[in-house]
């Protein structure tokens, strides 16, 4: 059964698999201790933090294990900006981070701090002089992660490590989503990346200092993995983590070489085989093995759902699928259309066959799902009232993809030149109805708060 | 070879193995996600929490998973305390808990709070009415373990929690020493524990908050385990921690028996079979596998050296061992010797003649590690001084056991009346000078500083 959510958590990569049997036996007692088991366990974990380092290109001394991705990027950005507090207290990070980022980024501000957001283009890439252009005086640092882990897209970090290095700013990446393929570019004063994207074993993240990158650990004092990483070490995953590392970088050339086909592939056909379909992402500087794409007049989790019961495992960035009703933060930075969002994401080894059966399979299920939500629809027809200003349609109460699929249905009653408005309290209408517009050739007109929600107004082109 | 360190880390339980193997193939998935493999993955969550929870004996609801025992402690006692900052920012905690509460305290203090540190008595223990003497009306929160980590005596949390109870103040119980052996007496608030102290994997902590209880997660928001336990959960080990929790749990009434008896035995020949050692610890509240005793004119960490190489791996509270040069705060807090200290804890399983051959062993080891310390001593005699108060004894920049060793030989160089006062900058001199006092019947009249230094004085009586 083809799993393609990599980008969540990788099926365990058999080296990993193995060296955390071997080290079940050799792993479990303290590293700090001075007996046999002790020495042994010590053993391990220097020669894991060795091979780690190599991998992500520090010193052994600049790399510490936490206990995850998660926990590496708020302690990271904690330390970093509790070093340059006397600097000040402002953040930049871009629009498109990962979640731990953003609530690090929230954290700082409900204790006083402040931050900025990075914009991005509709590929969902910083522009170069963008981090120039956010850091302040009172910049402590910096946040940049290597490539979306919604879209795929590859950041500049290196320019942006450049920008931050002329200012004096440090400049943190978050690599969770990269470090399986190659290390990231220099510049870098802190890194962090997370072992069960890479096919490591949950329960490992990364967190590298450079040395003379200011830092200060935030909360209390443990003496374990340099004051940085509080809490008896996961050893046996911790060396599971570093021997998978090195492994699939060994792969990395030529696997991703052949997943980049197989994603180029999907981005080519998908448009052609399903109707109103946006792939988003830089379709270039991008993950090897990562594409996602929207689909008009679809909801999320019903997609999901079908391609689950077809026999396909992917993820999704629509608000339909997510406890918070929000669309993906990414997908709104981007400006594309969120509703129907599928992300693939492959994990190495990944059949060739089953991609093609994806690519059978997806406009079938497309299509039903169109179906299955325009039937409810149809016999119940939104409420329309003609006014001066045009068609306006009470969406009022329903979730997305329903606001867009009923402009769709009214557009074609006003004439070319007149106006549809569509009252909607869905945060994803925000995103999709002009969205829609952009793939349909009709002008997005604005929003206004109307008395209940917000109110969307298009002018029929076409 | 037999490993004596338990309370440090135990070695990995078969059904821990077993649950861990089996998991790996189910286990890692993101649990949040619809598809198959997520739905899997939620369900073994789901299961290990209500087994964890059953031996806690507390709702699933109410028990997250945490990446280790330290973590829970930081994260559940900064959770609590903010959860009751409109009460006050008073925290109450035993002197004898362990590293990871003292330095939540210290921390609070850093941040403004402040903290009482109840005393225990010569065995180990908080005395009845301690805490109810130590709240505030300002006071957030009371910690105390459920059984001491180094000696091995159990605290009386029933009593503790009735004191807290009355006067309206949560207390958190720190089980991680005692979890495998039954469940903590009620009347607690918030509990941690750590899966690897069970012989569960590394890597899996518990914090269990009652409902009703207030409690603000401190640091950036996250989704996952209640918004109590940020990062993505280590399935397999936390699958691998409940189902050994269980397992111990069914075998703890026999083997803790077992064990019991073991413990007895070294706690009634180690003093017979080697002079001038004392067995510290609540002879009979205390846990079923752990004993510490320590050994005049030894250094710490030359014994375990020693024993190490005989085949023994135990651990040790005297400051020789550790990088901070400061002997255990819990001896320290007891007021007993703290040189030549060896704590021995036992695995399951133990066999009664490693245990024999322990006893066997011993004697030899003490008696070789104080010839070796003896030796260098002799014939570069400490520098004396008489003065019209007694023999002064230079023992500045000599690490412990030396300034006892040199106190011992000086004793009888002066009448009996007389008095000896020892040099010595060496912190452990000052819990050690009173406890050989104590063991030799002579008078420890007190200290006073020195222009370098202390000076520890002793009135000779016999």
């Amino acid at each position: 059964m083809p799993y393609f959510d990599a980008a969540s958590a990788a099926p365990l990569h058999p080296v990993a698999r193995q060296a955390l049997l071997a080290s079940l036996d050799e792993g479990w007692a303290d590293p700090a201790r001075l007996y046999r088991e002790g020495r042994r366990a010590r053993l391990l974990l220097d020669a894991a933090r060795e091979a780690a380092a190599e991998a992500v290109g520090c010193r052994p001394d600049e790399l510490v294990f936490t206990p995850s991705g998660t926990r590496a990027v708020h302690d990271g950005l904690a330390g970093a900006l509790a070093g340059r507090r006397r600097t000040g207290r402002h953040l930049v990070v871009s629009a498109v981070e990962h979640s731990s980022v953003l609530a690090s980024a929230a954290a700082l501000e409900a204790a006083g701090g402040s931050f900025t957001t990075v914009p991005v283009d509709r590929a969902g890439r910083v522009a170069p002089g963008a981090y120039a252009a956010a850091l302040r005086p009172d910049t402590a640092l910096a946040a940049l992660q290597s490539a979306n882990h919604e879209v795929g897209t590859e950041q500049p970090v290196a320019e942006a490590a450049e920008e931050c290095r002329a200012a004096g700013v440090p400049l943190l990446v978050d690599a969770a989503q990269s470090l399986a393929w190659g290390p990231v570019a220099s510049g870098w004063s802190l890194l962090t990346a997370s072992a069960h994207k890479w096919g490591g074993p949950s329960g490992v993240g990364l967190l590298a200092v450079r040395k003379g990158t200011r830092f200060a650990f935030q909360g209390p004092a443990d003496e374990r993995e340099s004051g940085r990483a509080p809490g008896f070490p996961d050893l046996p995953a911790i060396v599971a983590a570093a021997a998978s590392l090195r492994a699939v970088r060994q792969e990395a050339a030529e696997e991703g070489a052949r997943l980049r086909a197989l994603v180029e592939r999907i981005r080519e056909r998908v448009p052609a085989l399903v109707p109103d379909v946006e792939v988003v992402g830089d379709p270039v500087r991008r993950l090897p093995h990562l594409v996602t794409f929207s689909c008009l007049y679809v909801d999320g989790e019903t997609l999901l759902h079908a391609l689950d019961r077809a026999g396909f495992s992917v993820s999704s960035g629509s608000s339909c699928t997510s406890s918070t009703l929000a669309p993906s933060h990414v997908l709104q930075a981007m400006g594309v259309l969120s509703e129907g969002n599928v992300r693939v994401s492959l994990p190495p080894g990944t059949a060739e066959e089953d991609v093609e059966r994806f690519l059978d399979v997806l406009p079938g299920v497309v299509a039903s799902v169109r179906q299955h939500l325009g039937a409810p629809v149809a016999p119940a027809p939104a409420a329309r009232t003609a006014s001066e200003s045009g068609l306006v349609i009470d969406s009022l109460g329903k979730r997305c993809p329903i606001p867009v699929i009923e402009l769709a249905r009214a557009i074609g009653d006003v004439p070319v030149g007149g106006l549809v408005t569509v009252l909607s309290d869905d945060g994803a209408a925000r995103l999709d109805i002009p969205a829609w517009c952009d793939m349909r050739e009709q002008e997005y007109v604005g929003e206004r708060p109307a008395e209940r929600g917000t109110a969307y107004v298009v002018r029929r082109l076409t």
